[in-house]
């Protein structure tokens, strides 16, 4: 049910298309084939479409002199009416029921000169579609999109920046009236309704998950909402999150108690957590690699002996997906520049017990890091 | 946020995956590779999963010595807990990041002896596991498995048709309350947004698609909603529906007038359309085809020389997903069997002016039609 767009200044997507056509030539690509998801939505600022009926940007690599094309299906154009086409030198190709997408794709393709010889296709598209382009350009050899699409978004604009901002503080103050909603004696679930409500009353199009891990659940990192009665005495996470408006998700986990504490090792256990969390944050800045900042997170809980307790990475990109590029887990040697974001959320599980965690969005300064999400890190304990 | 699910009755699955191996050997093909999504829930009772992470249902075609396995991320194994694997002859086998779950899939496909010529993919697979797949399997052929899928889909058992039936009395309730929400005064998104809530109290898991085309906007049958005030004397086409708990989905429209309508020609014309949607629902029965049905639709309403503002298809399949096989349009050859499932839905677009539709959800008896739907057919005039 939810649109997200953002009306972008078209100046803003030509540059995009710019450097995305740029890049391809530079991977040895004679075109782009991007269907209906979040890189066609960077790509052009649209990019709704169904399953069944192919949508799908063709752009060529810089060096092709045929234009880009957007081939649509005429049923879903209005989707597109907001597509600054004609500023940004895209040919709308409509296609109707009865006709071939895949060689209206072909024909387009084929149109600088020579057959295409690497084509590469969103990371997103379904076989349903794949397959058929394939057969319709049988010399072509497909490859993903993906890399092409994610050296560009990793690197955020200014009015993206913005955007994080606008949902960190939306999520920020879903997490300053949690005192409303997370009582003992409530469910999970009952509890999650409400922050479902919140968020979206707080300024999202939508809750795109809300996990509240309660008491033992807490140490299930995946763990999303139960029939589980909140207790007094229970340490809970809530990780919660959506897109606003301009299609850029918010997502920020805090960690409360319902009353005190009933297990005795929290306190010191959550502070071995916050004080990693924090080292992490204050590792970001320019030239560093995005694995360095899962390293400095994760130093502090295992000289602290709880290392086999944080079981996944600690962090990962955020934009228009939740998950994106670069993520912050060893192996990834990405380089961090100014306007890279993602999640610093490193965890601290005690399996069948309870579990804590703590995630702010930052985003990479010229000098340092900038954090959209500034509750208080520390363990907030709310009235049972 | 929605998690849809049937504890299914493991000889149910079994008898599918039977009849899918079946299917595949007739197809000549190797094997199924099936992602999350309806077919892999159709199969096994169980299609969640995150998009990077492969999970993927390694089918063997009969004839062949393997038996089916399920790969999944170590991480996700929890959304497969209520899968009766050990009944059904799947083995799980569960990977982590750092693995290569292209690879584990390759060695289960070569367990059974020879190398797979032709593999059969989940249609909705993305070309992020697609490529990967391909590649690490360069003598197999790929093709789509939606075909062998269909087969079975199309045909509902008593427990999907039992579904598809709650699900009717669910929508069927909604449109019942429809003089609580749809008033003059109010936008289509008000309106909308309380039809929304209406969805799922009712009993659906979530609203999937809410249109409310008042006015003009009715004409134009892709409308979903928009800030235009509802006005005294509009006709207003409200077609509405959702998955409830057991997966299944409801879809059903009427239309409506807000006080007596203001234009001339709305009675006449919706009459019109009323003969028609009852014409097609009574020429469903065992052995005609997809297509007649259609023809039964577009007759009348041509003959009344209507025929250019009738312009869409009649109908389609409904099931696990709310667009599936059998599609009712010219073209569409399938012949009726008793158990499938599909929408009839005639409309009639005035453009600029007004629009109506009608949509039951039916279903093929032994001897001919069940609608799932019981609302009054005829124009409803609410009170403005």
């Amino acid at each position: 049910m939810a649109t997200v767009s953002m009306k972008q200044d078209p100046s803003v997507l030509a540059a995009r298309l710019g450097r995305a056509a740029e890049t391809a030539a530079g991977a040895d690509l004679d075109a782009l084939l991007i269907s209906p998801g979040s890189d066609l939505r960077y790509l052009i600022g649209a990019g709704a479409g169904s399953f069944e009926r192919l949508s799908c940007l063709v752009l060529p690599a810089a060096g092709h002199d045929a234009p880009p094309a957007l081939v649509l299906p005429k049923l879903e154009e209005l989707g597109y009416a907001d597509v600054p086409a004609s500023e940004l030198g895209i040919e709308v190709v409509t296609w109707v029921d009865g006709e071939n997408p895949y060689a209206i794709v072909t024909d387009l393709l084929r149109r600088g000169g020579a057959a295409p010889a690497r084509v590469a296709v969103a990371d997103v598209m379904p076989a349903l579609h794949t397959f058929p382009l394939r057969d319709a350009l049988p010399g072509a050899e497909q490859v993903l999109a993906g890399g092409v699409l994610r050296e560009l978004r990793m690197r955020k604009d200014a009015a993206e920046v913005e955007a994080l901002r606008k949902a960190g503080a939306a999520i920020d103050r879903v997490h300053a009236r949690m005192a409303e909603f997370l009582k003992a004696g409530r469910t999970e679930a009952e509890v999650g309704a409400d922050i479902t409500e919140a968020i979206v009353a707080e300024g999202h199009v939508e809750a795109a998950f809300v996990i509240v891990g309660s008491g033992p659940n807490g140490a299930s990192p995946h763990h999303a909402l139960s029939d589980r009665v909140v207790q007094e005495g229970d340490v809970v996470v809530i990780d919660i999150g959506g897109p606003i408006a301009e299609g850029y998700n918010s997502d920020c986990t805090r960690t409360y108690a319902v009353g005190e504490p009933s297990q005795d090792d929290v306190r010191d256990t959550y502070a071995v957590l916050q004080a990693a969390q924090r080292a992490a944050v204050e590792a970001v800045r320019p030239g560093v690699t995005a694995e360095s900042i899962d390293a400095a997170a994760r130093e502090p809980i295992a000289a602290a002996g709880f290392g086999d307790f944080f079981v996944h990475r600690t962090g990962h990109g955020i934009g228009l997906d939740v998950h994106e590029d670069p993520y912050v887990v060893d192996g990834d040697k990405t380089v961090l520049e100014p306007g890279m974001a993602f999640s610093v959320e490193p965890g601290i599980y005690q399996p069948g017990r309870w579990g804590a965690r703590i995630e702010d969005i930052v985003i990479v300064t010229e000098d340092g890091v900038e954090s959209v999400n500034n509750q208080p890190h520390e363990l907030i304990v709310l009235p049972a």
